[in-house]
């Protein structure tokens, strides 16, 4: 199969008929799934903003096609349309470093003409789509054909358009007929795992169990998880890597119970620009994350409650760095590589 | 000080006037504080069922004055009616060892007079202070006068009566003015650090911050930690530790980055019948635990909502072992020891 074969719109999570971007919202999910229609750019900008769409493969497939609206439905004059435009859609997540490349490529493509615009933001995503395949073909060749995963967070096909970083070989696996069964940490505070990708296995018919993140090197330590598998933030250099907080937790598990820890990223991910993790800042995220929950009550109301003991302060960092020396390897869209290979990692790196 | 000087009605979890038993309802902590008053034995018995009042010395304190409600309020056949009683109290939480040890106690008292059964359920109940207090003394004197200390779960006063046993050193160096920053984990599913520890500490005025159980390897790796305290459940002739699930995560971690990590628990806790720790049984509990969540809205209405993507399957194995290897000592009433000294905690075991 190749990665067109197995991705098709139903499958992604944001898509573009060359009119109008289709996003499923994120906000909505898991208890509800909801497929939005953004008719102009603007409307793709404002979805992007306000989080309906998250993870950097997706803001950055999102982004591209923000771009090719704003050429194809320019009006007046163009080049000042759409170089207004380049600046709003940057402006929707300044820290997104796909967003401002996917904008960049097709803002080049949009000065020749609008059609060109269209032609590179679908290939800007289908890119994505095309690597993330990568990374499953490869990740499958180190899972037997009885195997249990654990994950963390969401690296999925939500986040990377579609087959995801850490799911890719997953899904990869399942599709080749293995026994396969994921174990899902939920991930507070925000609860990625037990939202978003316990939502994609479920929807896929992948076999998993979510679990409170406590319970972790507990399924280890019971001889329940074969390999640890989880996507990245940031890679630096020297193959320290930043993901969401509690990796290092279930990183330094896995190495005391001799699990083995891969890393599944596209080499957008890979930063050689930053030495080792102590150059990567954490960013501290707004407490309501850790005080407050959302979710449905019985009667279907989305409702916030709180699930702190008043008055107490608390702390939320969002993520945390894993060691290169915990990491056994990472597994990319052109193969597998060891900590030691960092260097043949580079060559693939723009 | 001594133990009743630091332990007062105020500060108790439970306590008992001679006829009336009082307790803090632990269902509504932490975001309402309401002390119930039960006026005879069989609605003590109901409020333990019904978990009102938790942890091993506490429910044991309130058997023991239940049984002597009984004594003190029989009418007719007195033998026939505290030896019914006797058993209605047992069967209140079956699994509960400290229960059945204050009931046996009381019972015999009983048997004598009702006046001498109040004698031993009030001596029982402050025996488990006194032991709770002793703690406090020992593991304070491995406290530097300033000093971060991580916990889990909540093992404090009120699932002891009083003091409790990983809180204890902590509250005894907050009075002896010590410079103490407690990081309290959040501990999922059911959140008893950000619910009862965190309620525990902000009472008593001791600094602290409520962390996800996801932070506590990142605080480590950061320096922030200085020392792990924790409870437990039951402990092995070996070492080999119960406690709540995540415990085992946290030993694991603190292990990583050299940080001692010490039991405090009184000699009941230390089950010398039981060789190490795969013999220990671990309860899987309700599922509800982990899909939905509990609290309050803005409006202060309690409400239960969903926190996990409907359809997918959940596990809540509420306890883990961590091994003895993990662990630095053993903060006892009699003093610390090493896991190398079984022999010398044994001694104190009845």
């Amino acid at each position: 199969m190749t990665a067109s074969e197995t991705s098709k719109n139903n499958t992604r999570a944001v898509w573009f008929d060359g009119k109008t971007v289709f996003m499923i919202d994120q906000i909505r999910l898991p208890f509800e799934k909801h497929i939005i229609e953004l008719n102009d750019y603007k409307a793709t900008v404002k979805a992007i903003k306000d989080m309906l769409t998250r993870g950097a493969g997706s803001i950055g497939a999102a982004a591209g096609f923000a771009m090719a609206q704003a050429a194809v439905k320019a009006k007046g004059d163009y080049e000042n349309h759409i170089q207004k435009a380049k600046a709003e859609i940057e402006s929707a997540r300044p820290t997104a470093k796909d967003l401002f490349t996917a904008v960049e490529r097709v803002y080049r493509a949009a000065l020749q003409s609008p059609q060109k615009a269209v032609e590179q933001a679908l290939a800007f995503a289908d890119e994505i789509v095309e690597a993330a395949y990568s990374i499953g073909i490869f990740g499958n060749k180190i899972l037997p054909s009885k195997v249990s995963v654990l994950t963390h967070c969401n690296a999925g096909r939500l986040a990377i358009v579609d087959h995801g970083s850490a799911t890719a070989p997953i899904y990869e696996a399942h599709r080749k007929g293995k026994e396969i069964h994921v174990y899902v940490d939920e991930t507070r505070p925000r609860a990625q795992g037990a939202r978003l990708t316990a939502f994609e296995l479920h929807e896929a018919g992948v076999p998993h169990t979510v679990i409170p993140d406590n319970a972790a090197a507990w399924l280890m330590a019971n001889g329940k998880i074969d390999l640890l598998i989880t996507g990245a933030d940031r890679i630096a250099a020297n193959g320290d890597t930043a993901n969401k907080i509690g990796t290092l937790e279930k990183a330094i598990a896995a190495k005391y119970y001799g699990i083995p820890f891969y890393v599944a990223a596209p080499f957008s991910t890979f930063d050689f620009d930053t030495p080792n993790g102590k150059e990567i800042t954490i960013e501290e995220r707004n407490h309501d994350e850790v005080l407050l929950q959302q979710g449905p009550d019985y009667e279907g109301i989305m409702r916030n409650i709180q699930v702190v003991s008043p008055g107490s302060p608390v702390l939320n960092p969002a993520f945390d760095i894993s060691p290169a020396e915990l990491i056994t390897g990472f597994i990319s869209p052109k193969g597998i590589f060891k900590v030691s290979e960092m260097q043949k990692i580079k060559q693939y790196v723009k």
